[in-house]
């Protein structure tokens, strides 16, 4: 049933623009920076299973996904350039791996260290979704050096695995408590052709919600594991958002190998419960820190919102699977959504820093409201990116993300090649080739040069572009422009004036409020402290288009009108109509923060 | 340097209107509302100092307060009419209270029931906050029945108290952690003409701040007990707001009977800061529920407003003691505000059920947020009256305060008489009478009978009101119409159209919004849930006024612009403007949640 396969990454090769440009920055500062944050705290050491108590740099049950997430990383920035020295480093790893491991092929470095004869007794610990990373991180070195150390040491793992929870059922719980194997094993059946893998992750995809298996703690109940009812039962997006992005695209990976519709369109109700009620204007999901989960229908408060990086970059990992599933360019628009928003809002313009969450709303005098107590009582979201987390899945999640993006851009099918994604480059899968020329997404005009044996070029129109150009016949169906025999050049255009978008009345948060889009990159007001973004209004569409060389973008700058403050204004007084105006500049959403602090905001009064 | 003295409440009895109703409701409902919640719960009981560990309704050291406010507002209810029963209770109370005193004249039955040997060890326990409600609750029994006993009971216990803080210096503080007998001790200076009373309030204000007694808790610092530095170098309004005001109110009081001007412009300055800086539109006061207490500077947000309700009432004394130090309409005004608002939304229209906290804005929705954890982590606001809280200070407080409101209408100096509130009524001070009739503030028609031997009437002015006729000549100033010769029948007309209001503009949560106030009652949207208030948006000032019988005051009835809700409308789509309208009644903020749970909402989209 599967409708469309996307590209490797490598199949695309960007030319100049916007993602070559992030991809350098990913390469070159991102990589170092998790580099040295990690060995600063220890996360690589702790691979030799050698910390003593009373030692700094205590290990943590998730330090091994930490690492491998960088392996993976690394091993795509390899598969474009090898490197001898990050594959030393690597090799050496690996080597601590394979000397510290278990003969049973078990291996977590914090068990193994601190309490080996404990594994597998807490669902809440992790040793399975660092498995599903070392998989996936086996994977790509592989891929990228042929060495396959690694994946082979993570395969007799997996053997493990499936001795301990499938043929003796004797781990204190039945499925992992943060889901991510599922993924990993679909990725490793499709890698080897070895069916028990896949058979290994719908185990515990089906088994999930079946067993007696709950923490019993109030902050843990079943439902924020979404093992609260067979998955096949779920209906609504609920809990803790990455776990339930990652088993909801290992769920469309089950569907599409196994060509079962039923869990098909699960996963469809999933996506459109997410993406029609659950998900902020950046694609950023998770409206609660508490749990970083999904909470009720248009429940999306702006200034607490939670949107982790890692829930963005899962996001996309689903929609690219059902986006496989089902020919409609829905998929790949929330695709963009994410991309372009709440996912490159985590990490800084240098590639140094990091958001962990992703606010659509600052305003650092808030966090003054708690300055006198010793423990500020109430969440109070973080401003600015920092170096590094304590926990810290987000980092290396946006180092392999980044460095492997160009699996977005293209799909294909027995006859098709959809053109999902837009930047300049050079596609070349199987005998086809395609050289885009495009500044998208500063401009919306492109040119493709299509060449091999395919029948059709489906460009996907995107949702937000009412007005379009493309200079040959074609045939619109499920969001995408046929055009056949689409060999030789074609030019195409996309309106790119800035508009205005509103959301759902439901989302109260945001009544009488509007956000600032351009193509796909949703604006942000940013302005000094104490300008009052938010007590100010939109009153015409004039924006004068500025590119800002330190944010590699346009900006936006408009004229607000906006109440003058005045020292001595009563706190109360009858209203009257705004009686000044300002120019506020609107930015990137994904660009806000990056130079200092600042007040921001994404949904203006109009 | 006094200008002004308020009259004692029994000076003025309302006629039929406003506030006689309200007063017949506290007198019916709420007197034994509170008498049987705090019945059920051992609050009276506790009085007998005979709990036992292992029986229900364990003391608390702050019930002797509950119990005291709620024999203070009985008082003013016999002063209107004794009651041999009613006294029958209070009597016995009373002779509880001097058959378990200890022989030093201490009090307080959770100490003497529990860890007598403990009284005076812990600064935030309250006992000095449960001798000064005592203080007041006897200078009340005694001026409504004769009967002194308890009144005298407590003056033995403040020698004590002398003893112990200023003499012995033997108690584990040096001031009270919740201040309240201050301003109690000023009180009993002024019935008794007893100088040491007053030194005695003068020792704990002046004390505060200089020593150390911290309680070294991260929820407890200084700060939020007003003890971070001495009363006079207090340049804001800082912490706990009952705390804070009770404090304020009793510096106000020793500014006036010391003439001391330095502490008055302390308590100028505080007064300014609160009321133009941190005080909600319904004289509400208390930005967070941690610490219940004030944060920075226009930090105002309405769905997680605390302003307590105790707050509001102190808010009402310290306004009062500053009327009295200087002839201007702003204290008045605020004193207005608070009462028809913030004060008022306290108690049910029925007089039985409680706000602790007095949210601006409802939304029974966002509490399912939390519906899937045992405990909700984050605080989500009361959203409907209840008949008794753990903590139930509020109750009794607006026992008593309503019970004797009718202090705050009229003041007096040498030549003049104030009229700083508006009701229906006779007034008796001396040889002044003024009768009023009036159905303010339903109507600004207001004509008054004048009497006596007095130059002028002053006439506040209210600062909402820009509009108004006084059929006799007048200055202005000071906020009031000084009319000389009052003597006849005078006539006034306020205008009482219904008008926006506006936030300054630093107060970021109102940014765009505006609130609906007629005459001094702020209005809010109650609406069924679903409705989403906060999405629509006023057009225009065009309101029909509707008497509601349940409610006894008009309601507002206006046309809001508003998207029309599909259940398939897009979660984000391109703006357009409101294409629906919607009928959306505005009643009183006060009157809100009296008929089931609802959308509430003051401040709306313009």
């Amino acid at each position: 049933m599967r409708k469309a396969e996307s590209i490797n990454f490598n199949e695309f090769v960007f030319g100049d623009g916007f993602w070559k440009s992030r991809q350098e920055i990913n390469e070159k500062a991102t990589a170092k920076a998790v580099y040295d944050r990690f060995s600063e705290t220890g996360r690589f050491a702790a691979l030799a299973c050698r910390w003593k108590e009373g030692e700094p740099n205590k290990l943590h049950e998730y330090w091994d996904s930490d690492v491998a997430k960088w392996i993976e990383g690394i091993s795509y920035i390899l598969s474009r350039s090898r490197d001898a020295e990050l594959e030393k480093i690597i090799d050496d790893m690996v080597e601590q791996i394979e000397k510290n491991a278990l003969p049973c092929g078990y291996f977590n470095s914090f068990y193994i260290t601190l309490a080996p004869e404990e594994r597998f007794t807490n669902r809440n610990n992790h040793e399975l979704y660092c498995l599903g990373h070392f998989i996936e991180a086996g994977i790509a070195y592989k891929n990228a050096t042929g060495k396959d150390k690694l994946l082979t040491l993570m395969q007799k793992y997996v053997d493990y695995v499936e001795k301990v929870f499938v043929k003796e059922k004797s781990a204190k719980f039945f499925t992992p408590g943060h889901q991510e194997i599922e993924l990993a094993l679909v990725k490793l059946y499709r890698e080897t052709g070895d069916k028990k893998y896949l058979n290994l992750a719908s185990h515990f995809i089906e088994e999930r919600g079946r067993h007696n298996e709950s923490l019993n703690l109030p902050e843990f109940p079943d439902i924020e594991f979404q093992s609260h009812k067979p998955v096949r039962e779920q209906t609504e997006a609920v809990g803790h958002c990455v776990r339930a992005l990652y088993m909801y695209s290992a769920m469309a990976d089950l569907a599409s190998e196994f060509s079962d519709k039923e869990l098909f369109d699960v996963c469809k109700n999933l996506f459109h419960d997410i993406t029609e009620k659950k998900m902020y204007i950046t694609g950023g999901v998770g409206s609660d820190r508490y749990g970083e989960r999904f909470t009720h229908a248009y429940d999306l408060p702006n200034d607490v919102a939670y949107t982790e990086t890692c829930a963005s970059i899962a996001m996309m990992y689903f929609a690219k699977r059902m986006s496989e599933l089902e020919i409609d360019s829905k998929y790949a628009d929330i695709i963009e959504r994410v991309m372009y928003n709440g996912m490159l809002s985590g990490v800084s313009l240098d590639g140094e820093k990091f958001f962990y969450t992703n606010p659509l709303e600052t305003d650092p005098r808030l966090l003054t409201r708690y300055d006198i107590y010793d423990e500020a009582p109430t969440y109070q979201p973080i401003q600015q990116r920092v170096k590094v987390f304590d926990c810290s899945c987000c980092p290396p999640n946006i180092l392999r993300h980044i460095a492997s993006i160009e699996q977005y851009f293209y799909s294909f099918s027995d006859d098709t090649v959809f053109m999902n994604q837009f930047a300049e480059g050079e596609l070349n899968h199987e005998d086809v080739k395609i050289v885009s020329r495009t500044d998208y997404p500063r401009s919306g005009e492109m040119t493709f040069s299509v060449s091999g044996d395919i029948k059709y070029l489906a460009i996907r129109i995107p949702g937000w572009c009412d007005e379009y150009i493309i200079d040959r016949p074609y045939k619109k169906r499920n969001g995408y422009a046929y055009i056949e025999n689409p060999q030789g050049d074609i030019n195409v255009s996309f309106e790119m004036t800035p508009f205005f978008v509103k959301a759902h009345p439901n989302v109260t948060e945001n009544g009488g409020r509007v956000a600032l889009q351009r193509g796909p990159i949703v604006y942000c007001g940013e302005a000094e402290i104490g300008t009052n973004l938010k007590s100010m209004r939109i009153v015409d569409d004039n924006f004068e288009e500025v590119f800002d060389e330190t944010i590699g973008a346009l900006t936006l700058k408009g004229t607000l009108e906006c109440e003058s403050v005045k020292s001595d204004a009563p706190l109360y007084s009858k209203y009257s109509a705004d009686e000044d105006t300002k120019e506020v500049e609107f930015i990137p959403y994904y660009s806000f923060a990056n130079r200092g602090e600042q007040e921001m905001l994404v949904w203006f009064n109009i």
